[in-house]
Parts: C-alpha cells; sequence; structure tokens
C-alpha cells in the first residue's frame, strides 16, 4: 500500500479532531482509501494545554512550522492555525515548495485567492472544503457532483450563530440582545460575535462559493454585507404571520448582467426547505441547469464535523500526490462584471396613526416607481407617542429606487423611528 | 490533453440526456476536468425515433452492444438500458473486458451486487451514482466526504413518485387512487406504478446505500418492504394534526445486534427537515460519527437530473482509467446479520362507538407489554354502523410483540375494518 505524509500545523479545536481522526481511524482510512495516511508532524506553539484527545506521540510535534513545510516527508500540510497572518506565509511557503495544502480558513482563501491560486496552480494544490460549510460537501457537490452543470444561483445558510440566533429569537419570541448572551453561553457565539452576526464570515464563504461555482472571484470587502445585528423580533413575527422566515442569506446569481452576490437577512417563503433549516445547522440551496434544484445540509462548524471535511480534503489531497491527474477545477475571472438584481422588499415603518398617513408614504414609493404588494396596519401594536407599525410588501424593484424612496420616507414627519428594509427571496 | 473514450448503451430518456450533455458540453468538461471525452458509440435498437435532442452523427450508432463493449477504444461503457437482462450481459461482459462501466441500474446492480462486484473488483470499476436518488450526489457524499467517519444510520425519501402522492393527498386531500391518477398523467407515475408504490424501487435503493454506508448487502428480496397502497387520507390528516407527516422512508440502520434495513410509509415529526421534503423531490438523511447529521436533498429522476449525475461518474472513471488510483471502497459483507428494532407506532382502529371498548383494546396490548402513550378518539368521524376511528400512539416496542398484539385486537368483535398500523421514526 502506498503511502503519504501528513503535517498539520495548529493544534485547536480543529487540529485536534483532526488529528484524533487521523490516529484512531488510520487503518479504517487505509482499508477504505487503499492509502496508508501518516500523521508525521503537528505543529503549535503550545503542547502544554490538554485538548482531550489522549496522548500524541511526542516526536511529531514541533514548534516551528517552516519544519513541517520543509519536511520532505511531509506531502500534505494542513493549515489550521486561522487568521490571515502567519497562516498566509504558511499556506504560500507550503504551496511554493511543491506541498498540497488542505485548509480550513476562508477568511485567508477569500482574502488572498488571488495570490494563493497564483501559486496553487488555480488551486490544484489546495484544498480548502472545510472553509465553507463544515462537514457538507459543498465544494465537492458543486465541482463534482455538478460537473457538467452550469450553476444559476447559490442561496446558503452558513453561519451556524446567525442561524442559531434567528431560530432561538423567533422559537423563544426573545429580542437579538438576550439570545446573543445565551448563545455565548453555550458556545454557539464568540466572545467578540461581530465576525458572525455583522455578516463577514459569510461574505468570506460566499466569495468561495462563487469561485468554484462561477468561476468568478470577488473579494469579500466588495460583497454588500449585512449583517443581522438589527433584524428585531417584531420582524420575525411579522413575517411569520405573513408566511416567512427570516434568515441571514449569502446569495450569489449568475445574470446576464453579471454576477450579483451579496449577504443579508432574507425573507424566505416558509414552504421553501430553506425556510426550514433551524438552530445551528448550514445548508446550501444550488439552482443549477441540468441537475435542477438541490440543497446540502448538516453541520457547519465544530471540532469533529469540520475534522470530518478536512481528512475528506486530505484523502482526495492524498490521491493527487499519489496518483496525479487534474482536479475539477475552472478557470478564475478575477475582476468580473458585477450586477445589482430586481427584488421584493419587507418594508416595516413605525409611523403616527392619523388619517393621510399611508396616502403620504404610499405616493412617495409611487413616485420612484416602487409598486406595493400588500399593506398591513394593525393596532394591537400601537407604541409611544401614538404610534403604530405600517408593513408593507412591494412588488418587485431595483435597489437603488428602493433605497430612494426609503430616504424620502424617513424624512417624512408622520415617520418614526429608522425604517426596518428586508429583502425578500423568493426561490 | 489526454482523452478518454465513452460507449453509451441505452438511447431512451436517460440515455438521450447523456448524449445531449457530453456533445454540447464537451468543451465545458474539458475545461473543468482536463480531459477529452469522447462519446465515440451510441447503441440502441431503433433510431428511428426523435429523442428531442438534435442530431446524433449516424458514424458512432450502432444496434449491437456487443460491439460497444468489444470496442477497444471505448474506456468507459455506460449501460443505460434498464431491467435486468440485456443489462446484466451487458455490465458483465464490459467489466470482463476491462471497461470501466457506469449505470443508473438500481435494480439491476442491487439484485445482482455478488455476481458483479466480484467482477468488477469489489466496485472499483462501477460506477452508480445515478442509480440512487438521481442527481443527487449521495454515493459521492458517502463515500467520499463521509470517507473517515463510520455511518449510524440513513433514512430517505427515494422514491419522487410516492412522495409526489403522500404530499398530494395530504396537500389537496385526496384519497389514493385519485392521485395517483393524476401523477399519471403528469408522467410522475408510471402505467404499471407498482415498483414505485409497492416500495420495490425503494428497495433496490436502500439495498445499494448499506452497501456503501456500511459494507454490507442485502438483497431487495430479503429486505422488509411495504409500500403506500394502504396509506389512507384519514392518516395523513391524523397525523398531521398530531404533529406528523407520513413519508415513504427507505431505513438502514447499524446496531449492535445487527444491520436493521426496511421500507415503509413512517410518520416523521413534522419539525425534522425530512418532513419537509415535498412532491417529486428526493432526500437522504445520514447520521454519522464525526460529521453529526447530514442532508442531500435534489431532483431523483428525470433526464437531466439523471444524466448529470451519469455524467459526474463518467468523469471519475475517465480519471479512474487515465490516472488510475483506487477508489474509495470497503470490502463488503454478503451475509451480515441482520435485526430488527423497537419503534413507536402509530394505531387507527375502526371501533364500534360504546362503553368499554377502550378497556378491551388497552387490555389486550397491556397483555403483549405494548404501553400506550396517547390516545385519541373523535366523535366527528362517525363512520357506518356506529363506528369512530381510535387512534393510538405506542410507546417504543419491539415489532413482533406489536404484530401479535395487533392480530389479537383484529380479531376482537368491537374492531372492524383491518387496523391501520404506521411506525413513527424518531430521527
Amino acid at each position: 500500500m502506498r503511502s503519504v505524509g501528513v503535517g498539520v500545523i495548529g493544534f485547536g479545536t480543529i487540529g485536534a479532531g483532526v488529528v484524533k481522526l487521523l490516529l484512531s481511524r488510520r487503518r479504517l482510512l487505509a482499508s477504505r482509501t487503499g492509502m496508508d495516511i501518516r500523521l508525521l508532524s503537528l505543529c503549535d506553539r503550545d503542547f502544554s494545554r490538554d485538548r482531550g484527545i489522549g496522548k500524541v506521540p511526542g516526536e511529531i510535534t514541533t514548534k516551528d512550522w517552516k519544519k513541517v513545510v520543509g519536511d520532505p516527508r511531509v506531502d500534505i500540510v494542513v493549515e489550521l492555525v486561522g487568521g490571515t497572518k502567519v497562516a498566509k506565509d504558511i499556506v504560500l511557503s507550503a504551496l511554493k515548495n511543491g506541498k498540497i495544502v488542505v485548509t480550513a480558513n476562508k477568511a485567508l482563501v477569500s482574502e488572498y485567492a488571488e495570490e494563493i491560486f497564483s501559486i496553487g496552480r488555480l488551486g490544484e494544490n489546495l484544498f480548502f472544503e472545510a472553509s465553507v460549510c463544515g462537514a457538507i460537501p459543498v465544494i465537492k457537490g458543486i465541482r463534482e457532483a455538478l460537473v457538467v452543470n452550469r450553476i444559476h444561483g447559490l442561496y446558503g445558510i452558513v453561519n451556524g450563530t446567525c442561524n442559531y440566533i434567528l431560530t432561538s429569537m423567533f422559537d423563544s419570541a426573545m429580542e437579538f440582545d438576550a439570545v446573543l448572551r445565551q448563545a455565548q453561553e453555550l458556545g454557539y457565539a464568540e466572545k467578540d460575535p461581530s465576525l458572525d452576526v455583522e455578516g463577514i464570515d459569510s461574505a468570506h464563504k460566499v466569495s468561495l462559493l462563487a469561485l468554484i461555482s462561477f468561476g468568478k472571484y470577488v473579494h469579500p470587502d466588495k460583497i454588500p454585507t449585512e449583517g443581522i445585528t438589527r433584524v428585531e423580533l417584531l420582524d420575525l413575527l411579522y413575517a411569520g404571520e405573513m408566511g416567512y422566515r427570516i434568515k441571514l442569506l449569502a446569495v450569489a446569481e449568475q445574470r446576464r448582467e453579471g454576477l450579483d452576490i451579496r449577504v443579508h437577512p432574507a425573507l424566505v417563503p416558509e414552504e421553501h426547505l430553506l425556510a426550514s433549516v433551524d438552530g445551528v445547522f448550514n445548508a446550501l440551496y444550488v439552482k443549477s441547469d441540468s441537475a435542477g434544484d438541490m440543497m446540502f445540509y448538516g453541520r457547519g462548524a465544530g471540532r469533529f464535523p469540520t475534522a470530518s471535511a478536512v481528512v475528506s480534503d486530505i484523502v482526495d489531497a492524498g490521491r493527487r500526490r499519489l496518483w496525479g491527474g487534474p482536479q475539477v477545477r475552472s478557470a478564475v475571472d478575477f475582476s468580473p462584471r458585477l450586477a445589482g438584481v430586481e427584488s421584493r422588499y419587507y418594508l416595516r415603518l413605525t409611523v403616527v396613526d392619523k388619517p393621510g398617513v399611508l396616502a403620504k408614504i404610499s405616493g412617495v414609493l409611487g413616485a420612484h416607481s416602487v409598486s406595493i404588494a400588500s399593506v398591513q396596519q394593525t393596532e394591537r401594536a400601537k407604541g409611544r407617542n401614538n404610534t403604530v407599525p405600517l408593513i408593507l410588501i412591494t412588488h418587485e424593484v431595483d435597489e437603488g429606487k428602493m433605497r430612494k424612496a426609503l430616504e424620502e420616507i424617513s424624512a417624512l414627519d408622520v415617520v418614526k423611528r429608522e425604517p426596518v428594509l428586508i429583502r425578500i427571496v423568493d426561490l
């Protein structure tokens, strides 16, 4: 049996999961893959802390990542350091040294794709399944299973923290702040949750998904991104009454006019399968021309789910090292044309409860060619200063027009508080 | 660029889809896979009928499948004839000739796995993704993405016809026969629908899924199989009221006592994602030890969805032919130990509406150690001869005990009509 040497850099949560699986399942992997996958090197700055995976053979540990990257017995370098500083040095120097690199680092690959892909032969030597949606084989699924398809659109719930928060807000009728605290206590949210709740993590992932699906790269900073911090319980409840769930969606659609790529809270029709993806789970809904609609669902984070995807990549990397052959890859356009897209909107206004208000507002919308599909005004939720919530659903409209109309509406004296505007995604 | 030669046998619905994709997407495939995939040979008994895919080059057509299988330029034989007679000869002789075989034929592979796998090097030269769940990469997902996992259980909605019928019965409040007729008119059900509605097609698929997930082969004839022909609208509605959907499930679970494999209608809790898989769509829910819960969803049938999976297999087969390397496979146990499993049950009885009936029935259940979790008896649905429906939900119980209790209950004079017994699958 041919063998392949692996070096793991980063012995944190995921790293320890990968080490545990490689050591304890070596024989299982050999019988299934026909390869002896040998963990030859493990690097971290600190080995004193107990990782809860039992004993690791001392002779394979090192504190110097350069030793791993320079070790001629190491075929595959697994980067699990995280961040974009040392990790970037590790990945670039490993690729330059001819190693095959496996990483779970979405920030690194999405922010430095151009640099990394130029060294990694269009990414043929880079495997990053674990960086998007944890255990779920979204990259393998799109590249290999859909190899003959043209992808039309991707709609992802790719951040478990946000999905947990939105699900809990709705189910427990609690506001964002309270649920966030609960999520932090449960370990579903970081102490500083901004990467997740501001949508940045989702932007990293949708950047990678567009790269592999359309061969088009958009830097995360250029992806219009809105998080969930401004989603209120009230909106979840109104949306629910109207037959929608609110989800943080990562969207990439290929249109004639260009690529539309974005991250934002969205109203999803409750009968659509994505609306039923709850809690910390992730899912990616893919529309393509031959296969039609498809969805991949599973755990997007956690030690062993993520390690499962890393090991799957190690197996593919091992095959590539031992037998060669091209990976399924596309040439990448690093400056694709982008396009906005029309959509329907949910608009919640806090208005003074007096005659003529609706006429004023609908007048402004009409002047900007925003057509109203439905209106809901109830007396139940009467607020301070004689205000009531007014919910409007628009027909399809260009985002620019919508924003302009909204600006004008915000300035009306009958409109109190900041309006809430959420896209409806009709899948 | 290295090229690989393909011969397609069977120019029906799927065959024409595959031919169309191979011809029209040859360049796209080459750019993505690094292989020139050449359709060299196309076999059918009849080429006069228009397949609706435009012109096929006459020089590649033949009516003799032996020419395809014997053609030294053909690396990959794609069997899309269907059935288990000629198709079996084709697959076996192609494998013996050293070809790599791609097939969408679940009946053939599941019924003759032992013979086929003994020639095909444990199936390393046989690719059959398209035979289970059409476009959805369930085999690739389990074998490759979950390569380091031990699978605990599989729960599949793997027959689109049945799922369409059950969904429509519930949504339109119609009985089985009427919906079946409608499905036949829409092309979702065959003229002779028995393979689908009797659960046989699902048994073929779960046989293959267990083979690849557990390395355990059970002939479809040995899989306890119950179709949907006895599911009544009433049961869908009662289940709905209690928070369940009824789905035809293909189940395979690895237990300490053995493999539990079966096909039957089941009550699935409505908050579970599988309960939201509606219409002709298929889904496979997989529980494994590292990755945790995962679900694959998509189109399980149809020309292009199935052809999409066939082409994905052709690409993998091409890699194998050109570069070699073992596929992810497990040794197969062809006579695994089987085990039944305890479960909760939904039981609907038609009873005479008079005092003491419930006491009689619960007495029989108690005598067989069947414990009742809930009872529902309503006056609304009063039937002929002063009968009413009585719905019982049991706690977990061994199937044997349940069946014995049921036999005794059926014989009671207060019980009219055949009792309806449906498993509850708690996922």
